[in-house]
């Protein structure tokens, strides 16, 4: 009766649900879930999550796949096919004990690193890193036979990405950003950042955070806005999508610019097509390619002097005494503001991309058996020197300051860092045709989100985050297109010569 | 390898899951989500539900069930058995086609029902209804081929409920409850509610309600509460229970009910055995029970004297201006009084088992097709000025006001009676070994929390109503129990000779 097409299509819609259904369980958990109900979350996802697993091999998928592929496909249903069997590759290759073994390892070893970062106790955590790596070397092997497994899991986590072009692109960072750090703390103009402390209603930073989301052009009937510890964007489909924030009574520029961030992943899923929804391609097209947009609303747009005069209305009106004898270039440079620090969730615009360098080097060198396990502290401390110039004086503020190993996720880090720089090279492409500073300046990110959702949006996981960066920028991935920004960037705000 | 009785298990915990999930979602549909949001969540429920469907029907329970029944089964593994042939029953003897038709009209009559409330338009919604009664009439033939449909659902939604058993109750209440209404508005002292529509700010509504949980020892870990436009509690499992709240700025009595109210709901759930943890017998035993706790503490406990005087110096505290030169005894008074009126839902404790007694006759001639759906209106109307004396203006405030009907939900308003007079057959008995009025003026609930979970909580699922009223009240269902409560307590009220 119906055709191979129509059957995957009803299993993707299955698919959808399942992915809905923990959206939702997890979005629960992490804004207003009471807290002690982790058992039967964990549970009811393991079992949904065994459910999906089965419905994925055990549906006749490559017998579907191979019959659908008999038609003439479009471009569309290409795509839904190649997601479809990489999906089928992943959860039919990895043998069923071994992947529930890893599920067990990793959520013993997230409890592991918690306890030995507050007891700054490396030995205690370093055996299942070891097991961890093991695991994940094995599986490349299992997936994709002959690769380089970093190089594999690179590719998991950013289509496309490979060691080649990443050591190209932090060298060229390096040989950029580090010099002109060492300018900046000897010949920088000096910033003012006393007001930055202070009391920050909360009432007032709420009311700034729905104004902003507003501003931005977030459909409120599509994208609620909750709180959490810590902030993220998850997307339940194009139709519901929601932004969390977390307010700090003492700094009010920290939700400012999670919501600027949160809502720029929000706009890329609220308007992926339509003809996509309850497919496998509905979602954004990479963690890089969502941290570029993310990114290019927090830092291009957001941190822009034109944004904070056009903010400037608003943060008078409900920051009053707060803001008395501060100019909006005074916001702009404390905002901006680029300084050496240990942790990389608190690092500035300039330093974060060092931060993921550290890292990218690491867990090359990690996978691939050049660096023992027991001897990473060592290794990431003298990295950081190098880079950073910083004296590490605890594992805990140095290799151990990341849950990202201890879920297993070795090869994420670097899209962190791609995400600015693709967002660097759009924004050159965008500054072709229209003038940002103008339009934020006059509060306006209709344009800007139209160039973005006809380059990049609209096509969700249809196109591969190389097709992308292509289409937006009008040419290849350009690694030395961030370091300019940053440095003519830079160069100014701090007035070097 | 695995028992019968631990492929059940196994089985359990699965379906557990979905009603996770599809809680999860409900909850956050009524709660935070953003108001365009329904149509994905809709095709995510809707593909949930199916799969549940599948694995009902299509993992041979019908097979398991018979293998388990050959080992000797403990009183529990009896029960699920009971519960899981039920399920299975329900899902296999109602063909498919006709349950997913019957989804789409209930869907479509919820919207027709609502625009013609609105539009006060019976007529509109007199078809689905139609085609609602003969779908409900041939499912009772399906499901128990040869018993009375009306018993069917009375028995669904209650087990152990009947015509017979609800005749005799009704005939009860019409006979004493009827007069005593006529006295209290004849020779009844006045009652002074001037002081209850005042402004009542939303911030100390927050705090009263957050208060009052914990006073009634509602353990916050495990029990979250939210905002929706209707109070309600849904359990998850029994280690995460949400409740709501409404808060009206005019009337702070209303939010300050619903939580007391929500919070019977949510201790009952908090209780149950740990042994029946992701069971089919992990919930309350059944709507009319759980009605008999959240009613016990709404008005057996919640609306006593002895509880507004202990909750007095918050009350104080919290709104010192509403409540200068009012009394507690006024307060109680005041929250007390019975009044009749059109909307069941603003009924207080009183005339409330009147419109359920309304609903019941008609809904049994409806059912029995002694009453034509066109002659609906008159019927109710009728009813109405014979029981509670009132006419009634228009049938949006009549026959069209509830949307239970619309959802298909026939059977279902008798609960709500049964559940007020379960509770107070269990007061009478608990009376015997506890003074409530002393343990409410010293703010102690434990002992009464304690009983409560020893004769009804613990026991989930595994007993049914029947079962628990005889162990919680020393005897079988007394309709006149009820009654008599009413009796007492409204001619004290009220100064009644």
């Amino acid at each position: 009766m119906s055709t191979p097409m129509e059957r995957l299509r009803a299993l993707e819609k299955q698919l959808f649900a399942y992915t809905y259904a923990a959206c939702v369980i997890n979005y629960d958990d992490a804004t207003v879930a009471p807290p002690e109900s982790s058992e039967g979350r964990g549970e009811a996802l393991e079992a949904l999550s065994a459910a999906e697993h089965r419905l994925l091999t055990g549906s006749g998928l490559p017998g579907l796949l191979a019959a659908a592929r008999e038609s003439a496909l479009g471009e569309q249903e290409a795509a839904e096919l190649r997601e479809l069997q990489r999906m089928y590759d992943e959860a039919s290759k990895i043998p069923a004990e071994e992947y529930a073994a890893f599920a067990k390892l990793a959520s013993t070893a997230q409890n592991v690193w918690a306890k030995a970062r507050a007891a700054d106790d490396f030995a205690a955590f370093a055996p299942y890193l070891e097991r961890i790596l093991d695991t994940r070397r094995r599986w490349a092997g299992y997936l994709a036979p002959g690769k380089d497994p970093y190089d594999y899991w690179l590719d998991h986590y950013e289509r496309g990405a490979n060691t080649r072009m990443l050591d190209r692109f932090f060298d060229e960072l390096q040989g950029r950003i580090v010099p002109l750090l060492a300018r900046i703390q000897t010949e920088g103009r000096p910033i003012r950042t006393d007001f930055l402390w202070q009391d920050w209603p909360i009432a007032q930073q709420k009311e700034l955070a729905h104004r902003v989301m507003r501003r931005m052009g977030v459909d409120a009937a599509h994208c609620a806005m909750g709180e959490s510890a810590h902030p993220f964007t998850t997307e339940f489909y194009k139709g519901d999508v929601r932004i969390t924030t977390h307010y700090n009574p003492r700094d009010m520029t920290s939700s400012l610019y999670s919501v600027v961030h949160e809502s720029g992943h929000a706009l890329y899923e609220l308007h992926t097509a339509d003809r996509l929804k309850y497919t496998v391609l509905a979602h954004g097209a990479s963690m890089g390619v969502h941290e570029s947009q993310s990114r290019f609303y927090e830092n291009y747009l957001g941190r822009s002097l034109a944004f904070i005069r056009a903010l400037w209305p608003d943060l008078t009106e409900l920051f009053p005494s707060q803001l008395a004898g501060v100019s909006p270039e005074e916001l702009y440079a404390a905002v901006n503001r680029a300084e050496p620090g240990l942790i990389r969730t608190e690092a500035d615009e300039l330093t974060y991309c060092l931060h993921i360098l550290v890292r990218y080097r690491l867990e090359k060198r990690l996978m691939a058996g050049e660096l023992a396990v027991k001897d990473l502290p060592e290794a990431w401390n003298r990295l950081m020197k190098d880079i950073l110039g910083l004296d590490v004086p605890s594992n805990a503020q140095g290799c151990l300051q990341d849950i990202h190993w201890s879920c297993g996720d070795l090869g994420y880090f670097p899209s962190y860092a791609l995400g600015s720089a693709y967002g660097a090279q759009m924004l050159r492409e965008l500054k072709k045709s229209l003038d940002p500073d103008a339009l934020m300046e006059a509060g306006d990110f209709g344009p800007v989100n139209a160039w973005l959702a006809e380059h990049i949006w609209q096509y969700g996981m249809e196109k591969q985050p190389g097709w992308l960066v292509e289409n937006a920028c009008g040419g290849p991935f350009d690694p030395a297109c961030f370091a300019e920004y940053l440095e003519a960037k830079y160069t100014a705000l701090y007035g070097l010569a």
